[in-house]
């Protein structure tokens, strides 16, 4: 290993302040001013930072706040995310969406995961980026929730995991996203239901 | 009736070129070079029309692109959508999934549609006049033929019809739009499958 291009304690000190300031101040402004009146002059302004700093840093806007987002989920950092496993699958499914449906309707995360949800849709690169970094972990978390309750006999062995977990938290994105209807916890117990029953009449009694 | 405020024929007939060919413009531009390199200016050039004419119109970028859709959905006037109906629910449902996947799939489509999830996203008023004008009438129709199977006995009497239809269509636009995995006919498929059986294990065959 060599330490040739290391910079001096301080330096890199100084660096990594410079970078929270500015994914910080990327943060706060989306929520104050709104994904289309963010700029990178804007952020500078707010960090307290040249211009030039940030576009040695990122290549875009979009880069920018997927580290702000990159940043607030460092707090979890080794822990790998995983779901509540109670052995009832339907409890803890309700209880994660309507988590995801608080967190959805707060008002100090709804700009920033617009502005986020929107750059990833025209963004390729940062869309495969946000699946490996962020994405990704999230939905193995889930899948092993859903093994667990397969292994269990609660879920059709021959369940294909990928599909039932977008059939989960697809609707609820969409429309959160799309704003096609009220996001609510009522909603989410609906879809929970609705996934684990199918949507044909049920011989049984559920 | 009055007809004093009404522009002369000739008049009324040039402002519909105009606001075709402005509408035009905007669809192929978003082909050609995307949604973040739009402006007013670049549809203005392009339709041969002045900058202040757009703005006269229309309030933002994302008011052309949807007026753009709605033009485009002019075609079929008069007559409401309609899903088909030839008794097989899970026939119907999977050819109505696939030309979905074949339209987001088609680069033609690819980044106008982007445009205006992205628009709709962020900016409410926009959304009331999708949900309005273009989801609206294409939802119905959707509750229609799944109202029409449930009448026949192939869906749960208590199926939440409004569930049923982000269920089976919201995983296919959120993995389109965020990109979030492979958007295959195969897929259409198994969403089609998991909607109808539900994710627990059926006690019948299917």
């Amino acid at each position: 290993m060599t330490t040739q291009h290391r910079a001096t304690p301080n330096a890199a000190r100084r660096k990594e302040a410079s970078r929270r300031a500015i994914l910080t101040a990327a943060f706060d402004l989306l929520q104050e001013i709104g994904y289309a009146k963010l700029s990178i002059e804007g952020i500078a302004a707010r960090a307290g930072v040249g211009k030039q700093t940030i576009y040695r840093w990122w290549p875009s806007k979009g880069a920018v706040i997927f580290d702000a987002f990159l940043m607030l989920s460092e707090g979890s950092e080794g822990e790998p995310p995983a779901l509540p496993d109670t052995g009832d699958l339907e409890a803890d499914l309700t209880a994660v969406l309507r988590a995801t449906v608080a967190e959805l309707n707060d008002p100090q995360y709804d700009q920033p995961m617009r502005a986020l949800a929107t750059e990833i849709a025209h963004d390729p690169e940062l869309a495969a980026a946000y699946v490996e970094r962020l994405d990704g972990p999230l939905k193995e978390a889930k899948q092993r929730r859903l093994r667990s309750a397969q292994r269990a006999g609660q879920l059709a062995e021959d369940l294909n995991l990928d599909v039932a977990v977008e059939m989960i938290w697809g609707p609820l994105l969409n429309r959160w996203l799309q704003r096609s209807g009220p996001l609510t916890a009522e909603y989410a117990d609906d879809v929970v239901t609705t996934a684990l029953n199918g949507l044909r009449p049920r011989p049984s009694g559920r």
